[in-house]
């Protein structure tokens, strides 16, 4: 988080002071550090090279989807992992070839894979045998014939929250690993497709090695035999999902991450995919928001902010733990208290912290919620009828609104009145 | 649910079949019914008027913000409850004079004050000192007295999920019952504001009448007292928070709900106010889908639709249950099984129901998800880069699309580079 710090007392993204950028674009909004972003995509990118790996990112686009965050990593040669027709026609349009696109996804639609196909993409990461044959079917009818990536789910559990877990047997994703080599038979008989490599994925925010060792290892041995029982398998996508510190959590460094890869994948000799997500734009933003009212209960005291779970939902969908800063830095002798910062939106569940100890504050006061790059704006709504939030990207002591804040009017007119009203 | 019924073997919305609906405006989408709206309507504003009460509905707009809905009920007579300035600016586009309009919320800032007090809004539910203070001085700042009822926090048990239970002393929700005479006091002493009632709210989706007759005769305690101790309260805001069956759960009839507050409140002799949101529009709305694949893992079958989380995230956020039918009516002895319904967002919260016994479905075949008339559109996001699903409003066999499905153009368009990139 060394983008975001206080200099003179006063919280920067970069050289860019962020009470002046609330005065000028007003609260809520998010900023993004474009220095951050790169340095993210390059430090990752880095140890795996460091580490003597062919290694392909693609980045993750669900963790931030706006056009100037993929075109940032897309510039630094940077792939894409799709979920969507819509991430897809994203990435091509910030600027990454077909032939760096990973679609991946358990529902993939026919126009969906159509799209893909005829963008010329990497592979399409398959996650059932129904959807290999569907595939099939939609790459014959445009006499293509599809690369794919099976996906195995390794059976391991990631010991992150289980609304973000991927890699245990009960759940949707994946081909069950015994499964796999029935699949590669089929797959024999499918003229539509071919099947190029493995993929795994366990989930998302882990902060811990071990299970991507034992799946990693997992997928290793799986591929080695294939590959052994003459399989043509040409490459791996490991995944994503290494986490960011949310709560100062111990995490393992990029490079104790490339050296688990070298030692369970390395040995493999193929060009290796990753997809990381959240590690790359995570720690890169804020979100900005102003105190409307410090509200003191009897046995509570709420600082109510203009920023709502309509904005960041992932402390009231995951209990998620965001650190919260003034943007005027507490004196070291300041009184701090415990209080719970809420937004204003009709739902218990609209609350940022509980209990959090913080110095005294007033209306009109800033706060950065921090680590908001990463599943913040992508999964906000409008709900109780509030403007999506502005998006900033801040490079040195610039900064440049990437989304404006849309007007009332503008949300309004995209509906109608039934024709017989 | 009598509006959404099976005829000849297709579910159908009134008069209109679903099949050929799904086949005309795609999938995902919502479809309402505005003869289900109006019966709501009717039936819970009858109830009220026939055990002689002196009452306003004031719908509450957070449930389903569409101008077509809020507009139907304008049509019939209500008011609205509004927490934002976009549902302030929504109800008066839809045809509700400001006079029937309370404005309720923790954090109204004080842009969202003034455009109230510019409205001629019927009251502010004001919720804790420093709003009060606040209120006092944008009103004197227009050289206006807003009118103000103070939100009383009974500390009752709404006995309804964490998430949207608002009743007790806990939360950020309302004045602690005994702070509320010297709230009184302090309004004396505020000559912007006017205290001309109470209001009372303990939450959503409540599906018994003890808490609300806890909660009625507490108010109405106070009320009293505070009437004896010479304060001129004029009127009553009673919430709402009357649930629907998602799941078959018995439910109060309004007349019961009429009958409790008539014996609590009926005896104050003022004028209520009654905020249904849900109540009114829960039933009266699903979500169109359509199964994309049917996976047979090993242990569970997963039945994956081109509906996702980023549509409804009642099921992610609040373990919702919702019923879900197939568009062609299972035969009586078709052989029915336990699946998994899904989406297709790369989550495992993306989940609409788990174990869920249904007939054989495939590829293309229809879904309702039902009682999504409250909490959908207004919750959804375009997670995964996802459209957001359109809606549609259906009256007697004719439909109409209220809202459309934008293309990946459109939103790509809402977005810039940086100016130096």
């Amino acid at each position: 988080m060394s983008t975001f710090a206080y200099r003179n007392g006063i919280l920067h993204a970069e050289d860019l002071p962020l009470d002046r950028l609330m005065d000028q674009v007003g609260t809520p909004a998010f900023v993004y550090s474009q220095t951050a972003l790169e340095s993210a995509y390059r430090r990752f990118a880095g140890a795996l090279k460091e580490a003597g790996l062919n290694a392909q990112v693609c980045y993750a686009v669900k963790a931030n989807p706006h056009l100037a965050v993929i075109r940032c990593f897309a510039e630094l040669g940077a792939g894409a992992d799709v979920v969507s027709e819509g991430e897809l026609r994203r990435a091509l349009a910030a600027g990454i070839p077909g032939e760096k696109i990973v679609f991946a996804g358990v529902g993939k639609s026919d126009a969906e894979m159509a799209l893909g196909l005829a963008s010329g993409i990497l592979q399409f990461n398959v996650e059932s045998r129904e959807e290999l044959r569907r595939l099939d079917s939609v790459a014959r009818n445009q006499g293509k014939t599809a690369p794919v990536a099976l996906r195995v789910n390794p059976d391991v559990d990631a010991k992150t929250h289980a609304k973000i877990t991927t890699g245990k047997s009960e759940n949707k994703f994946g081909i069950d690993f015994q499964d796999v080599p029935e699949l590669l038979q089929l797959a024999d008989a499918l003229p539509g497709v071919r099947i190029e490599g493995l993929a795994v994925h366990i989930g998302s925010q882990i902060t811990q090695l071990g299970p991507f060792e034992a799946a990693f290892q997992r997928i290793a041995d799986l591929f080695t035999q294939l590959r052994d029982a003459g399989h043509d398998l040409k490459r791996l996508d490991a995944g994503g999902g290494l986490g960011i510190a949310y709560q100062g959590e111990g995490l393992p460094s990029v490079e104790d991450y490339a050296a688990v890869v070298r030692r369970t994948l390395g040995p493999l000799g193929v060009p290796l995919i990753f997809e990381p997500g959240r590690h790359l734009v995570g720690d890169a933003g804020i979100l900005l928001s102003r105190v409307l009212f410090v509200k003191q209960g009897r046995s509570r005291r709420f600082v109510i902010l203009d920023a709502a779970m309509n904005d960041l939902l992932r402390p009231a969908l995951y209990d998620a733990w965001h650190e919260i800063l003034p943007l005027r830095e507490a004196r070291p002798d300041t009184e701090q208290q415990a209080c719970d910062v809420v937004g204003p939106v009709c739902e218990s569940s609209d609350v940022f912290a509980s209990g959090r100890v913080l110095p005294e504050l007033g209306p009109g006061d800033g706060l950065a919620i921090c680590a908001a790059g990463a599943y913040g704006a992508t999964m906000s709504s409008t709900y109780n009828s509030r403007l999506p939030a502005p998006e900033v990207m801040v490079s040195g002591g610039s900064y440049s609104i990437i989304r404006t804040r849309p007007g009332h009017a503008d949300l309004m007119a995209m509906e109608q009145l039934p024709e017989w009203s």
